[in-house]
């Protein structure tokens, strides 16, 4: 059994956080979900619906998963130093680090990816792919980069996120949760035709 | 603008509600979103991390759109009176009514689908298809009937989401909302590659 400790935050992309959730919660004999923020309760997110955060920041930095999301919020959150050196923190300590869409941009500011490959969603691309350390993938799905994965932009996050599955149980295990979510995955981490719509290729 | 009222109830599966209010989300200046329970506040999904229902239904009947999910939850809910008398009130009054997964198992319990094309998701097909005035379909990725969009299990919900938007707005824009969350929408209501992987065709 893992620990997840799902950050979210004001303004947090929905999809970007419950996509993967989903993913992760049809093993629920294998992880363990949980919301976290910098204060405990209920968080708006960007589609001004709210989740409830279990944790507090303050609370909690033990996960063997770090998940990461994106949405408007990332904003302001990259000038947060309190979150972001929790992030750095428990980071530090996890197994895996995932985020979504520009969420990479929190991980970025703590220096988190530096040496690293990487990618963020393909609109914001230009303006989330900061840290002159960072190796910026302009086409990708997603990328996996010793215990760090980032994805492409909000639905990518559930492709990732049964990339890492497959990473931690296997493909075929992998392939049933995308069967009993009838989620078409995408299993190739390359196939990424939005990286041409946004002419970053 | 058209108000969506989106029932939770304790059960309820994380992705078959925020997969749609992502799409939904993505106009923000056409569709105001609302999640609404038997009772206002926390509302734990099937995957426990909860999301806050904004109304209670005592409060508030009249939506635009009702939209009701699937999960666990559904099996004590088709037999919880109060909020069928509501679901069948609402949904009357309602412009469309969407259900995603198991969640048509709600609406064909009022009576709703009776003489209509329905479907529903494919593992628990034989379960949940049930009502002998309902036409269920077994091989669609969503039903339109009328007034009434019914979809396969869960992932499921984002591609019926979009082809709500396609009836309302054009399919460009429902194009557009795919493309923003860098989603694979498929577009085809007839794909449904797991009716077969469930033996249902």
């Amino acid at each position: 059994m893992r620990t997840i400790g799902a950050l979210i935050f004001p303004g947090f992309e929905l999809l970007d956080v419950f996509g993967p959730m989903e993913m992760f919660g049809l093993l629920s004999k294998d992880y363990e979900l949980n919301l976290i923020a910098e204060h405990k309760g209920a968080i708006p997110s960007g589609q001004k619906l709210a989740a409830v955060a279990d944790h507090s920041i303050s609370d909690r930095s033990g996960f063997d998963i770090l998940f990461i999301p994106g949405g408007a919020g990332t904003r302001r959150e990259v000038e947060n130093p309190h979150l972001l050196t929790w992030i750095e923190k428990t980071a530090y300590h996890a197994e895996f680090v995932l985020s979504v869409c520009t969420g990479s941009a929190l991980l970025a500011k703590t220096g988190i990816l530096d040496n690293k490959h990487a990618t963020t969603n393909k609109a914001a691309f230009k303006v989330v792919s900061q840290g002159p350390k960072v190796n910026w993938v302009r086409q990708a799905r997603w990328i996996e980069d010793g215990k760090t994965l980032t994805s492409s932009g909000v639905s990518a996050g559930m492709d990732m996120s049964l990339g890492a599955i497959s990473i931690m149980h296997g493909i075929e295990r992998a392939r049933k949760v995308a069967m009993w979510s009838e989620y078409d995955w995408h299993e190739d981490s390359n196939w990424d035709p939005f990286a041409k719509v946004h002419g970053l290729v």
